[in-house]
């Protein structure tokens, strides 16, 4: 019963991945539930048993995309100061869109207009943690004399978006370097050179 | 006969613009050629007449969008200094999703894993633009010491982009002072704080 169990939520797992490669690559709209579980190595009726749609086949991917970049921000979020938070978040947001599938596949449901819009938005998750993180530096007093959270974080989160959107068609957009320079640009001006680089 | 070639091109006009309506809004596997022909007001026989299938729909609205980005790209350049043109051409391109279906369509469906890849991408010709701007502002001495085009581009791109994608689905993005306040941040950072901001 319980190796029963077992390859279930293997089977589960192993359908969600296969749907997110598909999601990622496809769009919401061309992504098949044949080809889905052909991918799997899984048949239609295994399929069907675990989601009973491609709704809820995309619900669960990007349940699983969120829980990923919840840990990559919770994990960022132990820097020893917020902007050296952002940094590290960026990068951790960026290896996760190259290298898992779930969350470039997450990203990319999230701005799908053919999927309609459900509970998790993934930018929207990263904006508010953005937006959350400037706050804290400018409670902190580690924010340039002038600027404030309300002004810096809409140019970091258009920025960031549009790194990940670029990436997710073309990994050449996520290479550290690239990602570096952004915030060796943005740093000195928002911090007046001071904190961010020591 | 010259009446009736007008009456022609003033259909195919609405067409364009009813199908960059609904590409806009569903994304191009949920648009379809019923809703499209109804909201332009013209009977499904007349759309066949003028467009073969969804794609070449898609086309038409991706050459008129092209045709649009490079009027503003082009107006840019005619700004006394490439930084100014890089802020002038911003500020078109953002004026241009707000208000322009076809423009906001032919960015997203630029970006729209649904419609396989044509000749025209919007992303790709904005981004070449930025480069050869501030490829042209490095010959000219404009930039910092240290700073190039190379390094300074990706960061431009990004952000340009970024906004584009939020702001096509919310124009809260794309106000004149979240743009102005993307660039106060940069400009100092490209040039030291000396040309651009004269």
């Amino acid at each position: 019963m319980m190796v029963k169990q077992e390859r279930a939520v293997r089977t589960r797992q192993i359908l969600v991945r296969a749907a997110a490669e598909s999601f990622a690559r496809d769009g919401f709209a061309l992504a098949s539930l044949t080809m889905i579980s052909r991918r799997a190595g899984v048949s239609t009726g295994a399929l069907h048993f675990h989601f009973a749609s491609k709704r809820a086949l995309a619900d669960a991917v990007l349940h699983e995309a969120a829980a990923a970049l919840e840990r990559t921000t919770c994990r960022a979020d132990r820097a020893p100061d917020p902007l050296r938070a952002l940094v590290e978040a960026t990068h951790g947001l960026m290896d996760g869109i190259v290298g898992d599938a779930v969350v470039r596949a997450g990203f990319a449901l999230s701005g799908d207009p053919a999927r309609t819009r459900g509970d998790v938005d993934l930018r929207q998750q990263w904006q508010r943690w953005i937006e959350r993180t400037l706050q804290r530096a400018e409670w902190e007093g580690r924010l340039a004399e002038g600027t404030s959270c309300a002004q810096i974080a809409p140019t970091v989160v258009a920025a960031t978006v549009g790194f990940e959107v670029l990436g997710c068609r073309d990994p050449d957009w996520l290479t550290r370097r690239k990602i570096d320079r952004f915030w060796e640009l943005m740093l000195p001006r928002l911090t007046d050179g001071a904190t961010a680089r020591g």
